[in-house]
């Protein structure tokens, strides 16, 4: 025999950056998705899956000749020598499906996916590096329409998920206006690329630090709460208040005016003006107070063509603890005209927005409460081995009346029995051992009655004697009984 | 400027093994998901969702210091050095999860889950580097009543699924009395291990060869059709009547006596017995016609130790050209007691099994015949474009009332948008021009009417002026109008 050698153990443990869900949780996210795939689908659009990997050169982020383009994205080189990576959106797929399906898909092509994506970043509290995405786009329709679409569209989407109207807006701005800003503060040649940067850094802020804070950014800097300094863009200080009621101009009754007259000599301001205005025309009245121009809103991918929208939670939530809330951001989207065009060589227009499902998730979680453990499956007691055939009959006459059922499985002691319909919140137990069997009876053991009794009555011997939270029946009364006592609860 | 350099183009396509999919095919599959995961809950299991990638050694297939460990499965170094591996299969990932958990967890513990694994395999015809598992197992229960749960609650996940009771079986043996079988032919020793894999490989083909080539394989060695030659295994005669008895003890009206007296006086065989009595003994009578003990069941996996079952459909399904197609396995399982024992040392009892999501979808299509394409949404063509917002309003009052519905997004072509609306197999188009407007009125367009009368009718004049599968309605009546006009085709 060979010698014995030491057994290796691996650690069990999930790589970092990654979870695991179980129970509720994916039952919620399942039922939300659910009920925004529902929304797409009365829109008209399809659903789409496309697989985990995509060619590395595909995703656009990274030349095909990297030697090990791991930076963002998960990659690993296939037997032919090719880079894939697994997707970290579902844009890049959706551009690569185009390209390749281009004349067989009708035009405009509407679809929607809903999967995972992953992120080779370095995870943090609440930052995974795999997670659900949620996307609707629209190839091949120009601007202003389906982007208007899109915004109404996104409405009904947060609306499914079950927040009110009046409790989020959807922020509209245009790529093409912000160009006219920098137009206009002199700010638009090529010199300037990275100042732009910085100035959109710091407009980006304005939601969290207001007026002052962004007026500190762009002109001396801003020492933040923490003592660290920030450099500022040093624009002199006409250009600060240029900025300044360019991102204030949201607030105005009539926001495009007003954007209008800071902008509407600039060549891009006008252009960008124009396409707002289409939007605003081609949105039915019914949306109309839940769709807002706003040039706060500054989306951070490159790709963005044209608008750019995000929807947002206005409503600040209480926790379980009473500490307000802000959800802020629930997705967002905007026009990509160029990204077919990489493979494609001719702009393909293409408009699309990303549901923030955790978000909304947590937003939903935090409305409703402290959700209560949802009601486990009732628990049939398996106290005679030999009567297994029998108990699962039980439990599938009650799975067939539509009461989530199972058999106790373990070992045959009754207290460990009990113990385990506790731990699943069972709300009822049956109980049939041999007393019960030779009568023909079984006991129905309402648990939610007994732990709520249990806490009353403080005389054990008084408790085992009346046993006030369980009753026998006829057997054949089995389901009839069961329901009676669940319904108690509702 | 700088020098205009050459733009890179990738080229669009899918890595090779993979696949996208489009519209029906995934509603169908989602749909087919969810009727198993209801399955699933009403029998009191969880859904479990881990993520895509776990520790290399945690999968257990390669050692930790295997240089490139990319052999069967797509793995990847990550920042700290380590390798992860993309999961390929579910059951790994659940071992690693209970190991980890496992104090905090109800037990037996009960979960099933969906989602799509990865295996770096060649790629070939219907077979894909990526595919949805579909598992449900139960942990911390021993044999015989978890196995007999499982059996019975796949027979419910394949009803549920669409296949009619009778038209499937789910069938058991047990690794035991395998091993039982070799100590009968006195191959149970460690120095016969290399040939009772080859008896396991013909007896694994049993199904396909029947008693004449496993028996040859068996004996002496067969040539099959192609004239390649198989080596044999050269048990002797007896030995071989053995095997093939043992092999169809299945059809036998006892089959568990069949086996008793076959393998009954070895220890192994005993065991096994035992195990499958105490499942049959544990199975109501309302499943016991669908679930049948033989032993030609041979699972493939290693890790079984005791029952392992095997769902398969009896009946001969027609495909649209008349041909019979036999389906065959629609998954299987079996018990693992020893998979969780890798990470902690204790043997955790196991049993689950896997539903060949892709088989079953196949057998429904086919069942069902050549589906007609499911029908599209209700297009409201876009004719002015300053009216848009007044089409969106009209496919919203649609959605409202439940029908799926669009607006045209391209160009103003009339004739353009009237394929577009064909292409989407649309069964209605909405139309207001102009005329219409003025007078408050729409057109409502029957496209299925449309083009059945376009076959009959000849004439293009006369078709042209009756315009037979279209009528005006006031506005106001466009949500009742269309409801008439979809009921015609129900």
């Amino acid at each position: 025999m060979a010698k014995k050698q030491k057994t290796f153990r691996p650690k069990a443990r999930v790589p970092r950056g990654f979870r695991d869900r179980l129970g509720a949780e994916i039952v919620a996210e399942r039922e939300m998705l659910a009920r925004i795939s529902a929304v797409y689908e009365s829109h008209g659009f399809d659903p789409l899956e496309t697989p985990a990997f995509e060619f590395t050169d595909a995703l656009g982020k990274f030349l095909p000749d990297v030697d090990r383009p791991n930076q963002g994205v998960f990659s690993i080189q296939d037997d032919d020598q090719q880079w894939m990576s697994l997707r970290y959106d579902l844009t890049a797929p959706l551009a690569r499906y185009v390209a390749e399906n281009y004349d067989g898909l009708p035009k405009p092509f509407r679809r929607y996916q809903v999967g995972p994506v992953w992120r080779n970043e370095k995870p943090g509290p609440g930052r995974f590096r795999q997670f659900t995405q949620c996307d609707a786009d629209t190839v091949g329709a120009p601007a202003p329409y389906a982007d208007a679409e899109m915004c109404a569209m996104f409405c009904d989407v947060i609306e499914a998920a079950g927040i009110q109207k009046g409790d989020y807006f959807v922020r509209i701005s245009n790529r093409k206006i912000v160009d006219g800003l920098f137009e206009k503060i002199g700010l638009d040649g090529d010199e300037s690329a990275e100042m732009r940067m910085t100035v959109m850094r710091s407009m980006d802020k304005f939601d969290r630090l207001g007026d002052q804070g962004v007026s500190l950014l762009l002109g001396k800097g801003r020492k933040d709460d923490s003592g660290d300094f920030t450099d500022g863009a040093n624009l002199d200080p006409a250009n600060i208040e240029a900025v300044l009621s360019f991102l204030n101009s949201g607030q105005a009754d009539d926001p495009l005016g007003a954007i209008a007259q800071i902008l509407g000599d600039t060549k891009s301001g006008e252009a960008g003006l124009d396409e707002l205005t289409g939007i605003k025309n081609a949105i039915p009245d019914f949306d109309s107070r839940s769709i807002i121009f706003d040039c706060s809103v500054i989306r951070g991918l490159e790709y963005y063509t044209g608008p750019v929208f995000e929807a947002e939670l206005t409503s600040t939530i209480e926790d379980a603890k009473g500490r307000p809330v802000q959800i802020g951001s629930v997705g967002g989207g905007g026009r990509y005209d160029g990204l077919v065009k990489r493979f494609k060589g001719v702009e393909v227009p293409a408009v699309g927005f990303s549901v923030g499902v955790s978000r909304l998730l947590a937003a939903l979680e935090l409305q409703q409460g402290a959700k209560a453990n949802p009601a486990g499956p009732v628990i049939v007691l398996a106290l005679e081995k030999d009567q297994m055939a029998s108990y699962q009959t039980m439990a599938a006459e009650l799975r067939i009346a539509g009461i989530r059922s199972e058999v106790y499985l373990g070992g045959s002691n009754f207290a460990k029995q009990l113990k385990y319909a506790d731990k699943r919140t069972a709300p009822v137990a049956i109980i049939q051992g041999e007393d019960e069997r030779q009568k023909n009876e079984i006991t129905i053991k309402d648990l939610v009655l007994g732990s709520e009794l249990s806490k009353k009555i403080e005389d054990n011997t008084e408790w085992r004697e009346e046993q006030p939270a369980q009753f026998s029946v006829p057997r054949a009364n089995l389901v009839e009984a069961v329901k009676s006592t669940l319904a108690r609860r509702r």
